[in-house]
């Protein structure tokens, strides 16, 4: 472990790569705050009432500089926060040194093992109780549903359903989260039962994360309210198709420095992310192809001028590959043997397992390291490929995610999310919900002024027209924006 | 009345223009069914089993050649057809002539008076019983309603209640319907009921007409079944995005031959129809500014970096506007009068209220008509604007609509949505109905091959782990696309 | 012939297709003056000296509107004016009108045979000396150079060079030319030998035509000091890339309806009228290709993310051609023949040989005309092809050219030239000349203020470090923009 | 210092940051290798012929990982090279280190101070003659000009002309040149002169620095043949343009991580590089405000759809300013003050003058650096703003500078100007000469294999139609691309 780690003491404990890099992790909060005018506003219209206060709420989120603001946030409308990454690579260290530096207990760097990035969720989880023992939290803030999973999982455990720690694991990560449970099922007996009793909901905000807390209320497992706040406008049309299309090319050219003009680059997938990583990669010259399996999408890449095709057709003459589907297995190992040399393979879209990134390392390809997160494969015909981020989201392994702006809104809907969850605490059923139309209009109404935006207002014999109110909301649910 | 009429007989009656123009209208067809697959591919499968034989299925919608294909489709798989168009300027006789000419009876012409437009509708409706009456349609293919409107308020007044007919009319056009209604009730006694005797469903494909039928659903009022063919994304994402982003920039130019380059242009609203114009005028290298009343699509335009803000801003430095939105008095009469000298208005939304057309004709200022669809008006303080299709639909008054690959999403989900209806006609509610997804990816997936398009095939692990069927639907009902 | 005659009389004379049509040319004239400021402007500065006044001029370039204004301008500034047109379907019918109804001699009308085009250039070059003969003009403004062509011709043969005249002709129009030449031998010995003796120069606007002219220089033969008007940035820059970004699509779009996006579209040549034609296709989501020879050229396509290959490699799956060469045989036969069904097959470049549309005629492919400027062709095999304009450019066959604005900088360029030769008649050697960059800065300038443009100044202290002079011209003489 | 130095010897001197650093180099440069593939077939050409054989080469230009490729180029055609960077930030010393590792004597580390840099520059002009004393360079590799500037100072000086180093300085940098010649002169008599004597000539990649040359040739004061590089093709309309387009928004993501989507940026110049900059960050969803002063390119930048108009007029209301002028004083002290808080400010044209930067840290504001390359200056009235690489090239300081490929078409050009240097040594004169068109396009045509571009051959019919060779040129010089 190469963290710096401070246990628990009157001012909060962390682990964190470096805590003396927490001014300039300030720094680059306060630039962000600018950038960030959704979650400002929401500081300031809610820290007088603190509707959090005293809430214990566990972060599982990208240790970065906007969710930096964002545990600040939470801060100042009145929550007792901890934190850790969702991923092993996305950490910024000084944004935890900064957070870690203000008595907030943050467990993040950048690099960690899959042991030490599970050890840090359960950190996340474990508020101490002032007798030695803890408490876990009230709410949590997910991303990818990590968090949800292991108390899920724990729970399980202790309600006597020992057949999945005990069977044989698909991954090795499979095989570090039952590890992890063992060892609190003998260290902390009975410690997910007071953590489920306690807990009172989950936002969550990925695609994949919302799929399982779908999954899990259609099997009558879900154990508390979540939020979806994939499915705010306000998120998946702003976070997934702007966010990419600041930050893929960020990722590719900060990892490669690669010319993008005149480069043929395949898109796997055209959702919102593919889109977005789509349209970027062709406004820098890049000849896009995509590949799809939705009739629909595919027909929007082709309207958009796209060539769309099956990715078999493009080896040897594609230069670029970018994953952005949320399945599994989109670029085989067959592919990338048959892949023009030195052809660049990343991922945006959600696992590592976009591409068959264990099958490479088990292939007998000659790996070089380039520099953190850029490594060279070398297969036995002579050509070789890079693979960035060991096949993890590329924009935050290969550089800082998506830009502040763009997350405010993601993160706006996440606080609003969570405050809806207090104080709907008792009303609640375990479900899934979504943030009400009215809050996806807020969100997106918090960050006009800071771009100079006027909006148009009705008249009252035109919302009588259109038979909307003149304050909105002003969509069916079924608008597709 | 300037039509070219033929009376009830064996072969068809009609009203058209200039019959002679059949010829050229049917090199069009010939041309447009090669742009049209989707329809041109359930003629295939649908042929032999005529799905529709015998039914009785009466149009109203613009009279264009692609609706020509649209009818003989119809036709095809066994309807009995007769048709209208929806909008006084949109037929194009040369099309209508086509039809006319092979018997189908069409009653359609450029330029018709409100009265003529609804003796149209009229004769759409009523199909020859063989002894002199009329029999109604069983199914109705509608664009806007109006013919939803007739039946509905022709069976109320037959019903005895008289409130409306005799009310204040609040628009010629209005009035012009009432009269017509009285006149029937005259002339084919207990008409309407014998109607809606009959009827068994109607689908809708606009915005505006869709919005109506969810209105007399609430109401109660609703007679038949109804499918909301707009919410198909093959046809909000399609028509209204890629169809306007095809012909408003042809409006604009077959009017008046106009450079866009170097033009600041005003888009008021930032739906689909918005969003495809304004990236038309964009990449025609005019400057593009949008007004919107949603914080949601106001941000999504300002993500575009188009600047965003009221109409009022923009008078004095804007060359041309253009209306987008549903709504009603987006460009009033005190904004004309303050535009630049030779600004150019128009609207491709819905309804010519989109301007205030009766406020500017009403205003005194000098109208001089160009040539046809093209009117300059001059202001008392000299300045000039151009007034493009009297407001009406520009892309339709000026050009020729929307092109056939386009329309042949859209027609393909009307087609879908007929068979739908007839097929459940015992089963269905009188309720608003959308297809389901299934026959929405069908819709897209028809129209790939003729493009080129090769789609990715789901593994069965892959379609597991995503949990959803190898041939779809694939994404959740919510899904915007 | 199918044109509306008046012979020589007090008001002028002309051949136009229906005078009548004035009125309507007029009021489009009016529009368009407001989208030329630059030659407004020049009447304005240059109206009250009349540097070209009683100077007679001959034109032979598109009878469109925007050609009105430039003739108005000339006629503004003194000039005493004849003009044809320099294509058989270039011709707008209504501004012919307008302009032959003030009294101006204009011979043009569209769907003119080769036979009566060259009469017609004759025609303009004819001005009465009272007596019943004929003078020729002082000054031509030509395009294409057909008006250079047939002087010189003319003046050889009366030099007792019979070779050309008699030689084979490899084209049907070059006969038709010999023939004219032979006539006018009878009819007017002597003629073309007065016309010389007059004549004191000619400025050129096409890429062709400016070819032709630099040939002639090198071989001596040039009669008369030439202004190559195409090389202005504010020509060759403007008219050719802004201007067919703008009339290519409005060309096809007049011509078939046909929808864009989706579309695999060729385009044969990246030079300014094929980068303006391919940045036009792409912008409505056609997906292009490019042909080049020149690396440099292909080069740049390819950074802009174009596919660049051959034309043998598009056949079968390109669904648009585009020739933007001025070279000849571009798309062959063998071309066409193994195209898709139904692809369309147009030439913005120059010359209709820019498509073997004469060995088309001749292959046995069945001809069907759909409309004025477009036919079908029907191979063996069963497939069809779309030719457009009969292989003319496109943009002014199927519709009405580049717009007024871009327009206004070509032919402020053409009047400065004409104003620049006269000046300078006696001074001037028998060359090609280019306009001062002075006088290209000053077209730009006359053009900005009507799109709201603000320029900044330069301090003398900046104008002193970069070595230019405050008010320009700004850049050396190779600088490419 | 902060440099590693190696003082001569055997294998080669050097001063580097960490030669430590060579393997990562190293590994970069095989990964450029691919992506240069102009310099490698020139290598491939060239190597067995050695043209450079044996001749003393001296660089000063940007010591990238590009750079690398370059120099070892020169060295696989024989050339005995030295290097220093042409800027105080912008060498990698990764690739400094790889290239000193081999042996070549490099001076060049990223963060210079003045005195040091122009002490790098002496040494890269240094070579040890074998008897303790300096040879000089036959050749010079020159980027800005400052080698060629200390040559002609140090002779001039040696002439016996003292007015210029014993002049009043202008600049801190101005009087560092002064004090090392007055060394030279000292440590080294005669040594300018003895250097001048050797040289054979200079190839010259930017605007500046051609600048300079011309005016020396104008002076009658250059003392070698020159080639103007910068006015190749594939050098100023790629780097310039393509260049900057991928390499501007690098720099701002890696220096501040904002988003670029949703801002109003100002670009200060539509040249080439403005251009570039200007296509970027509109791509990104940016809206793009163009200030220019040449009347020309203003309107190139309005037909793209930009709004044009001063810097004054944006003040308030923009967050991004770039400059791409090559001019001076273009962001003046009062224009920073007067800026939206947080704007951000930076140069990708030449000087650091282009902003006023001496002026920003002589004003009071407060200056806070938040990390190597960006700092935020604090005004009295409460505003900040960034300003990025201390005002020197943003692309360079923040990021890595354009990328391999489009520095494979420059350098492919200086590596020819090189060759056609030393092979017509005895032939040219001291001029500024460029280099033929036949060369541009030979550079092009290295470039097209590698991103899969197929050219179309021109068949000898339609060569001579056009009266170009079927293997180029084909343009005329004039002929701006």
């Amino acid at each position: 472990m190469n963290a710096q780690v401070k246990t628990f003491s009157q001012d909060g404990d962390y682990k964190v790569a470096d805590i003396s890099l927490a001014d300039w992790g300030r720094k680059e909060l306060d630039i962000a705050e600018h950038e960030m005018p959704g979650l400002m506003s929401i500081r300031r219209k809610h820290a007088a009432t603190a509707p959090l206060k005293g809430v214990r709420v566990t972060g599982s989120l990208h240790m970065t500089i906007q969710t930096a603001v964002l545990i600040e946030t939470l801060k100042d409308i009145g929550a007792d926060v901890r934190w850790a990454s969702c991923n092993i690579f996305s950490t910024q260290d000084h944004a935890a040194a900064a957070i870690a530096a203000t008595g907030t207990p943050v467990f993040a760097w950048k690099g960690e093992t899959l042991e030490e990035y599970w050890d840090c969720t359960l950190d996340a989880l474990s508020f101490p109780d002032g007798k030695g023992g803890f408490l876990g939290p009230e709410l949590v803030v997910d991303d990818g549903g990590d968090v949800t999973l292991l108390i899920h999982k724990g729970y399980e455990l202790e309600q006597g359903d020992e057949s999945w720690v005990n069977s044989a694991s698909r991954s090795h990560e499979e095989q570090v989260i039952k590890n992890l449970l063992k060892r609190v099922q003998k260290e902390r007996p009975g410690y997910w039962t007071r953590v489920v009793a306690d807990w009172k909901g989950v936002s969550e905000e990925t695609t994949t994360g919302v799929h399982r807390l779908y999954q899990l209320a259609e099997q009558g497992k879900l154990l508390v309210p979540a939020i979806n706040v994939n499915d705010s406008v306000t998120k998946s049309k702003f976070d997934n198709l702007y966010g990419c299309r600041e930050s893929l090319a960020d990722g590719l050219k900060r990892a490669l420095d690669v010319m993008l003009a005149g480069k043929v680059a395949v898109v796997c997938g055209y959702g919102d992310v593919g889109k977005g990583s789509a349209a970027s990669l062709r406004a820098y010259g890049a000849r896009v192809i995509v590949t799809e399996i939705d009739p629909i999408c595919a027909l929007q890449a082709a309207m958009e001028g796209y060539e769309v095709t099956t990715i078999e057709d493009t080896l040897g003459r594609a230069d670029i590959y970018v994953t952005t589907t949320g399945n599994k297995d989109i670029i085989r190992l067959e592919h990338m043997q048959a892949m023009k040399d030195q052809a660049i393979v990343c991922n945006i879209g959600h696992f590592d397992n976009e591409i068959q990134v264990d099958a490479l390392y088990a292939s007998g390809a000659e790996k070089t390291n380039i520099k953190p997160q850029v490594d060279k494969f070398t297969f036995a015909n002579g050509n070789s490929i890079f693979l960035l981020a060991e096949g993890r989201l590329v924009n935050l392994g290969c550089a800082t995610g998506h830009p502040s702006f763009v997350m405010s809104n993601s993160f706006s809907n996440q606080t609003l999310a969570q405050i809806d969850l207090w104080a709907n605490k008792d009303r609640y059923e375990a479900k899934v919900y979504i943030l009400p139309k009215q809050l996806d209009e807020e969100v997106a109404r918090l960050h006009l002024e800071k771009i100079g935006v006027k909006l148009t207002k009705l008249t009252p014999e035109q919302a009588d027209y259109l038979g909307v109110p003149v304050e909105g909301p002003y969509k069916p649910e079924h608008y597709r924006y």
